[in-house]
């Protein structure tokens, strides 16, 4: 069995967490930590673990932690886990950060969009971005993973096999994404109350969301060259679920089925990928409560765009789900084990 | 392996089942019936199952499914089970009914309640209702089981305790129930579209409607005297859920400690059954996608009132959950078997 | 035209207030205050009231609005208007108090649901329960109104006839209420999160809610007897809504239309309640945006119950409007001034 | 006093016509039409007129209506006014037509995207685009305007400013649409009920949308050039509301106030549009209830993109009382008259 402690364990990010690992096959839930909660029963925090999980949190000690766990999920803000990871506690335990502070390799783009120094230069080349689709085999060798955003995991496995193809105009490529309220966290805002979010959409943080740098790191690594992308994130009045209506331009007159064959290609093999019919689009219902990642696309031929969208379950795709499939990776267990929930719908 | 089919695939307590059997370790889903999508696969008309359940749906016929299966679910409209089962049916297969057809005793009650006499009167003594902590005993040796109605399923595991000891007065019993949208099936109506039930509250077949007679059936059996109730019923812009809050008045003058050890005695050993703390009341949230049924209560003095609130998956505990319980002990299997599914939070 | 100023108008019944206000055809709205807010345009708050109302806010100061307006709304939280309202502001200026402070007429009462004692025992006989349909006479001649709670508004609503009648066993009586989340204001608290209360239902402050004693003791004054009642609040994932189910035995043996016929002769003239047909329940959609308040009711003959069920917009005939009905009131104005729009379906 | 008749006015648009133009001081209601509730009570349909609006309903009959009013709005579903419509019709009464059957003006691109012959081509020419901020001039002489498309008001008013200035490269426009539920109207249609809509995100008829060539009818008119766009249109699971998010490339390097300034001038004078401040993007929630449309938007440097945000309430601005607006400019009345509705926040 795998020894497992998680840090931050009583967000949303952090409770999904537990829930998966603790059905999961091979794991042993050792330590959950949460600063504002030690010596609280963790059915008491949230009473859906009634009867299944009275694990006592403790504090935030990884030192301590790394002396009893195999592996270490942090699930925290951004700006902490990269003062808390070093390179002796690497030695010990293997480490899965779901924060962003190991996903920009590069220190400047960091400090750009972050308006800061990165805390923790050295390890930033150590650690691996999960995005497990597509760094399969680093993540394997791995002790430190960056397990990647979530608007960055759906729209980067819309783009990944396009721009893989370098089929795509490079500066063409605008991401419009909807995102359900769960993505900002179980954190005390006036924005997300009900009375705030029900009822109504809007667009955020358009031009400057910090998921920007992380996929265009990603997509200039796939295709070689400096991509550059427009994103406009949304909050959408649902728990859970992300849509990303990705649009680029292609280089040549391809029709649906070339395009097709792309996709199955790079995804024929990927069990948590599925790939619509023609004329089809995927609808976040069909995936929520599950890791999968459904995508579908359609060509303009008027305007000579392709439109690709993609729907994840913000919390499990895009976070805790993700986050085991790279744990089963990195122990060599199957990649899906733990994660074959059905999609539950309706929810 | 148990071989399962199911008729009625296509509605949302269908796909429940489907989804749920899929995921339990002793099944084999051999036949999937839905008479409006003959020869369609599954996975086209429900996408969640897509890559997951691709078998073809075929149409109803219930004597060439009992050679195939080893029990059939039937989650069909009322007043069609009890036209197709016969007994020479049910001696080649077990039959998990989810429909009311035979849920009443009395031929004189099902008339009254529904306004028709009722088509199988022979097999309504045959049949065992299906409330798993109630009839255990009886459902074991059973090959016709009356899958409990939602509603009646929530309020009765309120009340069993209480009413088993005799400790309420009969006539005081009221119940106002909450349920989410889901309960009313996936039936094209008009007043289920979203532009009519989002941000509403309603009720609706306030003393009419059909579980009351199931629902005093059972009470009636288990105090020994006769019930009569006040039931109303509530429809509440969420998918799943059903809320019950239970009002009766007490024929002495108990304190909650008191009652609190009659519930725990009666529901000590019962995986499915969750009693919350003294001040704290159950939510459907902390239930959803699981079997569990979570029960609070609070006496009040100046009144001389207990108020117990029950919580369930309406799909889940309320239908095809319970059904699968139910399958678990007609087949000596753990009873909690592909069952154990953690409530998902935030939905 | 009427000078108004509204104390504690950035919170969602202050909000309201404005909002009705500046549509009202005899209303200046001079002076809006909020502590919080100080000096900040109304509008850069509420964006709805963009390139409509931008006055800034000032500070809480009672003694200097008193001197520019003609009333005074106080929408503030509870324990505070009884510390700021006194004998020399009444003489200056008519004042509506919206919070709990006045609304209870006994000491001992408001010690025993508040747990502390009361303020401005003074003032509690001058102030008039400002439920506009039952205190019409009162309101007219008085300086100091306290707004009825938006629960007690539609229960008593529902009750009244009944009750002055005396036609209804006086301890029968349960009021099982249903509230959407703005009844809880806007206040920063977990609880409150879209993440927690969508898609969830739950009960809360069972036996404990503090519109209790504000009910009971208009009950008991309509029915000159003690009535003490049974009233359990439940949280539903909309916006703006209260739907009251309330139940009651009947003393005899009446039909249908004998009852109706008691409502209509209560509520023949009054604009702002609508009673529905036989079989016909109320529904928040209904109502929403409006000032009304929806009654249907059936009987069973089986108990000898009456059900009656109520609806109104929290925020509006549980609040803001039916303060400004009082203020219409209090100037002599037409009862519907500035009140008839039409509810907006769908919301 | 203008009388008016509405056919369709059993729908959600034809009721928010009703109740806009029961508030609006110069109308007089004369007659409804609704072909599947002839002789029904208006308030027996919609609730929320109950005491307010108890006119019978009648069946279609254009002719019989034109005697009797001076202007009718059709809320029918397409392709059926413009077989009603003749020119002697047009002799006696003035036509408001919100269906699509007269926007766009070119017989080709009508049966380019309808897949069909326009019913009556004859018209076409008469009929005036009533989208009242661009065409004000022409819709005050005409007897028949064509009404927009929800999307094509909220995406015409975010791009006109730029698009009649020029500055915005013409092969460059995205529109990514979110729209509400009741955009498709009261119609029986599965995709549309609550549990299939609620807490899910789709994209729909991406490429294929009708109403794309009405937006590049009217942008290719105000620029001077054929434009073609991209437009995907998206289910959000709220009643009302829609939001676009349109990109396009910039031919010159302007800075915020400059197209700030060039917005300003456009819009100055327009009652019904609200710019946000920089930094600020609008929300459904602000407008909801009400005739504005908001409009914010930024500039993105590293990819020489502006991408502008609207909103408007679908029902409001984006059908019925657009509707209205065309109506007041009609009849020489303020352009607001009854429009002034303040957004309802929270709604």
């Amino acid at each position: 069995m795998i020894r497992v402690g998680i840090m931050g364990a009583t967000g949303y990010v952090g409770a999904e967490l537990v829930r998966i690992l603790l059905q999961h096959p091979k794991v042993e839930l050792k330590i959950l930590a949460s600063q504002n909660h030690i010596r609280c029963k963790y059915d008491s925090i949230f009473e859906n673990f009634k009867k299944i999980c009275e694990i006592k949190c403790v504090g935030n000690n990884l030192e301590s932690m790394a002396k009893e766990a195999d592996v270490i999920f942090l699930a925290l803000p951004h700006g902490i886990s990269s003062i808390l990871i070093t390179e002796s506690i690497l030695e010990k335990v293997k480490i899965i950060d779901l924060s962003s502070d190991f996903r920009l390799k590069s220190k400047e783009v960091y400090k750009k969009w972050y308006k800061t120094e990165h805390h923790n230069r050295d390890l930033l080349n150590k650690a691996v971005y999960g995005l497990c689709e597509l760094k399969r085999e680093s993540i394997k060798k791995s002790t430190l993973i960056a397990n990647p955003g979530c608007y960055s995991t759906c729209t980067i496995l819309c783009l990944l096999p396009l721009l893989a193809e370098g089929i795509i105009k490079e500066n063409s490529i605008i991401i419009d994404a909807k995102s359900g309220i769960t993505g900002a966290g179980r954190t005390l805002n006036l924005e997300f109350l009900f009375g705030e979010c029900n009822e109504s959409i809007k667009a955020y943080k358009i031009t400057s969301h910090r998921h920007i740098p992380e996929i265009e790191q990603q997509l200039s690594e796939l295709s070689g060259t400096d991509i550059i992308i427009t994103f406009s994130p949304h909050l959408i009045p649902v728990n859970r679920g992300i849509l990303t209506t990705c649009y680029g331009k292609l280089k040549n007159n391809f029709d649906y089925e070339e395009i097709k064959e792309i996709y199955e290609n790079y995804y024929f093999y990927e069990y948590f990928i599925r790939l619509t019919k023609k004329g089809v689009f995927p609808e976040t219902k069909f995936v929520k409560g599950s890791n999968y990642c459904d995508i579908g696309f359609t060509i303009e031929k008027r305007t000579g765009r392709i439109i690709i969208v993609g729907v994840i379950d913000n919390l499990i795709k895009g976070a805790a789900g993700q986050a085991v499939q790279n744990m089963n990776i990195m122990f060599d267990l199957d990649e899906n084990m733990g994660l074959k929930t059905i999609p539950i719908f309706p929810t």
